[in-house]
């Protein structure tokens, strides 16, 4: 039976940006910067804000120093002044909301939300947009940012996929909540636990995933990785060769997924976080389009010949030690 | 002065399908079939219907048997059932609507209209989607049709362009009635003339193009041309490598358009409508984003080294004299 | 210590074609020309004789119906008709020689010669080069043969793999009497034995590979693969999108070697061969290049985030059952 | 008439480098470390040296400092000590030799030849290996130099191409005496005259290129391009992308040959040195190998939609007055 989405309500626009925390900010924002081509839009306190050449905002990744990696936050844009009025008062009716703060570099006012495994979302409308210096304005009037020279560099934020133990109810907040969009779902066979899923607030294939932590009961908020992507699979393959030459390690890829079907590989930055890497997939315009659902016994890990490594269902930030399944203290690191 | 569009009412969801005039309907289907890798949904009647292999609707293509090359209708889906009473009450109340007809193969009931210079348009809801016999099915959950083997396979339809002589009426009219949203806009130097207007339903760089005609006032309402879609730039070029040795026209490409940033080239079918191939381009989620305008002057027709041919300018089907400016009565031909 | 080749004698001058047994040749053939885009060049008793559309030969690769699959023979052209009696008569000398046949479909007079493990090699001169029907000839003069439409087509032969027990012997063999240049090697750590051997005619990273076969001693002879190479990854990655649509096996990949550095994927064929479809490597005009030598410790069977599959290292055919380390006897296949 | 090369004599292995003169060798070095990710491997008086990323040799491209810009000398390594004397001896026997000089940065003892139009050419043997610092080499034992994260790094040298008023002369002067191969061959229709001829050393498409000059007569020795090689096709389009926004000349392309099926863009280098960036082509491994000949008239200057600008013809280093036909005196530049 085919699962569709409630009517779309358009209270949100777009993924903004994703804040990760990073025992050695530094080093990962060099990282973002020298072998992935962003753009460091400011620096301000123990944060490096930045942005890809493609994107229209004042920045799409912040990096935080902290004595763990994972996620800080992740941000979505409404659609207007008023829906941010809307879903606030929706979301702080549902309990899991946290107040308004300020705003932060690059954005105004924003409301603030816990999710029920301690992950923190935001969302607001009011944005900086990219300003660039006119000695590296493109000639293109589409695009802000001329194309640079340096690095392998991404585009723009794609999506940011976090971890639970309880995806199911991760998804139902979002959609019932947020007003996301479910997109597709991957169940375990023979029960209503859901392996993988994957929503939007438009008509991506997915901005947002979430991915079964079997160690999310007693690690609870973990962080699964961020997406960038690229106009073309030659730009990650080149970053490939890249991480190979200059020992930068790669998890996993390039190869494809089989859900979105997104070329895609695995990289981890200096602070420990998966960073994904991808193109492709799709759009869907339809307002009433289906939910893509299938069981985790039917595959579609990936499409090709590269076997996916199991060992990654637990891997995340903060990483945990499988045996006990408590997050690891890491040996203090300087940026 | 930045522009920007009016608030969205999100009425129209998406580009769903052209009607393409033929004077040899069976030999331009066995162009999109045997090159392009398109399916055949149905045939009926004088016209053929095709798919692309990653669509989700019965056909986004309409081949029909006529005297002259050119566009028979355009067609845009609304975003639901009520949306398209809206919409067509609107149209009907500018005077340029023409009625409901009780739909084609593959959608229901849509309301037809007519553009200030005779280009006919059309707003639908109800939509077959796409049938494929189950050992033609993906493994993939997300998309129904698996990898086709012939030819190049098209993934989807991108966008349309028309010709027209006041560039400016035929946008306005789309925007004011049709609620698109114009999106970029080329003027000549120093006039308030429009060169080339690129309009979307959605997030997309444009779905919609209207370019200026200089033989707009003698022969009104041509074709530019259809889009559609690849994945990447090595499909396309391998067209082009296959137009070459099979001696398939090429009029202009492979190359890279400034505006939108699309890789693309213009082939030419059998029935000598033009026909573009694209990848790349951009999405733009920002409800509030700004129309990117420049003069013709500036450039932009290319980005790269492959100087742009100026007698397009004149092109389109049905094809005229450059003399008179009146359409070319074509020799009898056969299908 | 740098190892060199002894200086180069000129004698031969490219592999020409590899010949594979397959128990289906029907099906095995119609995987060369319908997923892989060869051209049938001559069907002649239990042989189907077929080339990529960038050979200048009549055939590169020979399918022959057998009980077992596995490799028939490989076959060098030489650099003209005295290096063919210079070589024969070197070959006879080291007592593996087993005399001139009279030539077979699109070659003349070749002499045969068994390496140590059993392999059946060939060296020939006269050559009937492509002959294209008119119709389909390119119209590019260094190119007999148009671009062909259907599936994903190969370009051209490139390598072919043997397994073998002692690679040592069969590397000697072939560098000190039949002529081939080392070009690279892989040695396991702390012995002699080699694990991996590259070896070509000319200035190609390697057109002969040898790799250590762990059940070469009761099984002796077997094949690893042959490998067809293409202009772009892109064609490559269009094969996996097709197999795994289509449900052709894939073995591995597409993801990058370290050796020699191609992009590769390995797929099989209905027969049970393993075919490689490869592109990038390098040339090596030096005639005095040195041998290219590293441990099997340190790595590079592949450069990216994708895993090697141990058990590819037994994998060949004849398959083998890994307990008995015997040739399995198939069932009865009809082609 | 299918015409053939002389039996081969295998004196020379390949194109080692070329001399590139330019009135301004520090822009002109950083466009090729910077843009096209080339390393300096020496600078020495008014020269700079400099490799690509895949390059066996000290340089393949050496800039020096002149008043005008043009080609200084082109050079080919032989295939041993004694071929070097012997052609030495052939060449000096033809009333063209210069004499040995005592070598360069990288390499030994080499002799000096003249073409008939002044283009200066050179032999040697004894060779200088790239030297990488330990911590820049790589991972791959076949490969010295680790990937570079720099601009887009071209991977080798591929060919040179003069002009002449007589390239009919030229050619047989580089045949006869020099020993190179005629690879294809571009008549004038109904004339013995010849548009472009394409010769090598080995088994690769062409290293020497040579292209009437309508203006040969009058400013004799004048150069046309240089080719670098790339892996990919992308990576060109990359350097198409960054000439765009950063304001680097482009003549021609990205777009694909007809002769030799290169895939190519012609820029400029700051000096005013035409440089070609190509990938494709092909290698062909028959001794016996006929001569590609066609007329001008057949076309194949482009194979795709992109019309190549006759204009072309004459332009060149140093640059010409195309009233006079005489060399353009330049206004002085500092480096």
């Amino acid at each position: 039976m085919t699962m569709y989405n409630p009517p779309r309500r358009h209270l949100i626009s777009q993924l903004a940006h994703v804040e990760l925390l990073t025992p050695c900010v530094e080093k990962s924002a060099a990282y973002f910067h020298d072998l992935l081509g962003m753009e460091i839009s400011a620096t301000e306190g123990d944060s490096v804000y930045l942005r890809g050449w493609g994107e229209y905002f004042h920045h799409s990744i912040k990096l935080t120093q902290s004595r763990l990696p994972g996620i800080g936050h992740f941000s979505y844009r409404t659609t207007g002044p008023e829906a941010l009025e809307t879903l606030a008062a929706e979301i702080a009716a549902s309990g899991r909301g946290e107040g308004f703060i300020d705003g932060d570099v690059g954005h105004g006012r924003a409301y603030r939300f816990t999710m029920p495994e301690g992950h923190v979302g935001e969302i607001f409308w009011e944005v900086e947009r990219i300003a660039v210096p006119p000695e590296e304005r493109s000639i293109i009037v589409s695009r802000a940012q001329r194309y640079i020279i340096r690095g392998v560099p991404a585009r723009r934020l794609h999506h940011v996929t976090l971890f639970a133990s309880d995806t199911k109810g991760a998804r139902e907040f979002l959609q019932d909540t947020v007003s996301l969009i479910t997109t597709e779902l991957v169940r375990f066979d023979g029960t209503a636990h859901e392996l993988l899923v994957m929503m939007t607030a438009n008509v991506q294939d997915h901005d947002m995933g979430i991915t079964w932590d079997q160690f999310g009961a007693t690690s609870p908020g973990r962080f699964n990785h961020v997406a960038l992507w690229y106009d073309t699979r030659e730009e990650i393959m080149r970053v490939a060769d890249l991480c190979f030459d200059h020992h930068h390690p790669m998890e996993f890829g390039p190869t494809r997924h089989g859900g979105t079907e997104l070329f895609f590989m695995y990289v981890t930055e200096p602070g420990g976080n998966r960073i994904e890497l991808c193109t492709g997939g799709y759009v869907n315009y339809e307002p009433d389009r289906p939910i893509f659902e299938h069981l985790a016994s039917e595959g579609g890990a990936v499409m090709w010949g590269n076997p996916f490594p199991q060992e990654m269902h637990g891997i995340g930030t903060p990483p945990v030690d499988p045996k006990t399944g408590l997050v690891i203290e890491p040996p203090a690191v300087t940026a």
